[in-house]
């Protein structure tokens, strides 16, 4: 086993070869939302193996029914154990008018990297993967996989397809998910499902003139307004769709506790998301909110005039896009069969257009990857990690859980201020190098199980 | 005074100028709410004041704080009385995709003449304007100017600076309006108002991940969407504003009777206007809502992800672009008082941004000029028109009443399936030609006086 000082001063080498990695996986504009970008999906697994493959790894780009996956391995000698490190190198669309960057050009500044993707998800992956190189210089005799999916921003709809011939591993280290306060790490415990959905009602064949109509005339935008405040209270949050919340599992109150010691802070969340106010102060109520109970959210409306002016049109349709994240004991199904059957009833006009159906994860507590998880993050970061909840969804841990069996943990390198999702988006060489010290105390531990 | 068939071979001979002057009208696209336009719009004009001059008419293009007014008149011999016709050269934008063709250039399809602002209101301008052509052929004695806007689909803000220089004379013809029925001639007795506005809530600085954030983030769209539930009735289209009809005055049983006998009926109504549905089925009702009672009307509404897929983002704002259309006695003033003070009420934090304000109007039932009225429009279509309402506004008309202080009458020539504001507008040489031989009627039954 080789020495801390020695393991940082290893780190400090890697920087050069990280940030040029990074700028060029933040170069292939990855958005597996958007079918016109079938091409850069394609070349970025083709980039992912190429540089899995200069850092010693052996690779296949393992295709399925939709985008493939990369997977890569260090096979070590005399390895007893083995991980797969999950991450995933599709990113979201980058079309928001807030960025002052161009999205794919990774921006370097100083220790801040910006880009589309640099924290979602391809930062981690490649710190990861440095840190995989690292333990292979050092010995470190446990057998490392990479699955790197490019299906994660859209529901990982193939993914199970790469699963079914993926190989059996002891443990899973998902790194996609992000700490509460950049002065504490911390790691999940549970996961949000989530169930997204289109509502489009459609009224008329074309714009109408409202002075000639308006009155008699359905108006689409109105009676979807309409039905989205009786679905949701929007100053609660509180969902009105009846029996929404009927297999909604209360949190222990020692969960509830760990939230509140995970450095939470009920300012700093409404100043990092950029929100000028919450609907709820009480830290207690926000965390409970935002990772124990569901929400219905409403992600986009569209109908009728949309340039400058009022043109006084009465339009042939809207569309809402719509999500309801879910928690543990729901299920995807039910919860699309309670919209349905509320909307339906509401407006039967209004059609419903299902997408991405995701369930709910809940980790094991405890056990021997548990602990090596714990000292990975106090040697990476000082100190051990506050066991939360994550809000988001990752479809691919509800599949790694059905064909793997085996614990599924997680260790993200993502803070609130990176902005996940959002324009200028970013990651920082502290988290990396950070991270890399935590996977590779992570190898040295589970190699010493 | 000539012969009815000597009027009809006139006009017969006009066709062909007429569809070549309407084929370089529509080309220009005048669309006033489009500041990029300008340049268009000041073409509109040059094209106008040549193609009047070389009907014979003494032209000015008349400055104002906005877009200029064309201004040209016919002065005849011995007129004793005079008449100014209203029409406006600005037009809708064009952004519909439901465009069959290219909206700026005219297309003749036989007798159909498809094209943005073919009926609204290029094609009417131009059918007068050959009339008061062959009036002055014909030697009839009566003064004819013509007033040609380019501001009227913004709510006409600087047509009363022109107003306050313009001519006096003995009668108004606004021919800016639309039958109920191909079968039978209309004319409406009064317009609605209107005061539109934007509402704009803005609650983030930049997309948040609803997986992170979603629970305790407010969700602008949804309070958006329950505001709009707030103030309408989306099923009856009755406005919940408290206070919101109490000026509203009564249409009289007779002013209800005409409504009926107009040839309005109820199934052609929703076919022509391309629902798929009303929010009634009695005629009776239907008319009512249209033409004698106030609406509120959301006509665009947008905030969130508006490409392929769910993006699961929580929006930091949306923005509904709605109207309030008025009749008498209600006032732009009053009505966004109300509206302010409800909103205000019900979400502080939404921002009100106020557009044009328009007052309703109603017209005189009776005199000599409405009887000249009666006999063009039986001589050029072979029935005396309806008394109805309109339901739409025209600014323009309302400051003309103050300015002008005549009656103001309205020979209208657009039919219901010409489509005003929508894609594929169209306009006819029936109603072309027919329009010639009305207003050529009208100059006579003045000229008579």
């Amino acid at each position: 086993m080789i020495s801390a000082p020695e393991i940082d001063a290893a780190i400090a080498q890697q920087r050069q070869a990280f940030e040029r990695a990074l700028t060029q996986a933040v170069a292939i504009p990855t958005v597996s939302m958007d079918p016109e970008r079938d091409s850069d999906i394609r070349r970025g697994a083709a980039w992912s193996a190429s540089f899995l493959r200069d850092l010693g790894a052996t690779v296949d780009i393992v295709q399925t029914p939709g985008n493939p996956v990369v997977w890569g391995r260090f096979a070590m000698p005399g390895a007893r154990r083995s991980v797969a490190i999950y991450n995933h190198f599709d990113v979201q669309p980058a079309d928001e008018p807030e960025w002052r960057t161009s999205p794919f050009e990774l921006k370097i500044e100083g220790e801040r990297y910006i880009g589309r993707g640099a924290t979602d998800d391809k930062g981690p992956a490649l710190t990861a993967a440095f840190a995989a190189r690292m333990a292979r210089e050092q010995g470190i005799p446990v057998d490392i996989h990479f699955f790197w999916e490019l299906e994660e921003e859209i529901g990982s709809p193939s993914f199970g397809s790469f699963l079914s011939g993926a190989p059996k591993v002891d443990s899973v280290l998902v790194s996609d998910t992000i700490w509460i306060s950049r002065d504490r790490p911390a790691a999940p415990l549970g996961l949000r499902g989530m169930q997204t959905a289109r509502l489009v009602l459609r009224t008329g064949d074309h714009d109408a003139h409202s002075g000639l109509t308006g009155g008699a005339a359905r108006n689409p935008i109105a009676e979807l307004c309409d039905l989205v405040a009786a679905m949701l209270d929007a100053d609660t949050g509180n969902v009105k769709i009846p029996g929404f919340y009927d297999e909604v599992r209360a949190p222990s109150p020692e969960e509830v506790a760990g939230f509140l010691a995970s450095g939470f802070d009920a300012e700093a969340f409404r100043s990092v998301h950029g929100f000028s106010s919450l609907r709820y102060r009480d830290p207690a109520e926000i965390t409970r909110r935002i990772w124990a109970l569901p929400t219905l959210e409403v992600h986009g409306i569209a109908g009728g005039y949309q340039g400058p002016g009022v043109k006084s049109v009465i339009p042939p349709w809207a569309e809402a896009k719509i999500s309801m994240r879910l928690v543990p004991d729901m299920t995807p199904a039910k919860a699309l069969e309670r919209l349905t059957a509320f909307v339906k009833a509401h407006n039967p006009d209004v059609e419903i257009f299902p997408e991405a159906g995701l369930d709910s994860y809940l980790a094991p507590t405890g056990g021997p990857h548990v602990g090596a998880l714990k000292k990975a993050m106090a040697a990476g970061f000082g100190r051990e990690p506050a066991f939360v909840r994550e809000g988001g969804s990752i479809g691919a841990v509800v599949q790694m859980q059905r064909h793997l069996d085996c614990p599924i943990l997680f260790l993200g390198l993502s803070l609130p201020e990176h902005g996940y999702h959002a324009p200028n988006e970013s990651f920082d060489w502290h988290m990396a190098s950070g991270g890399m010290k935590a996977f590779t105390t992570y190898f040295q531990e589970i190699a010493a199980l």
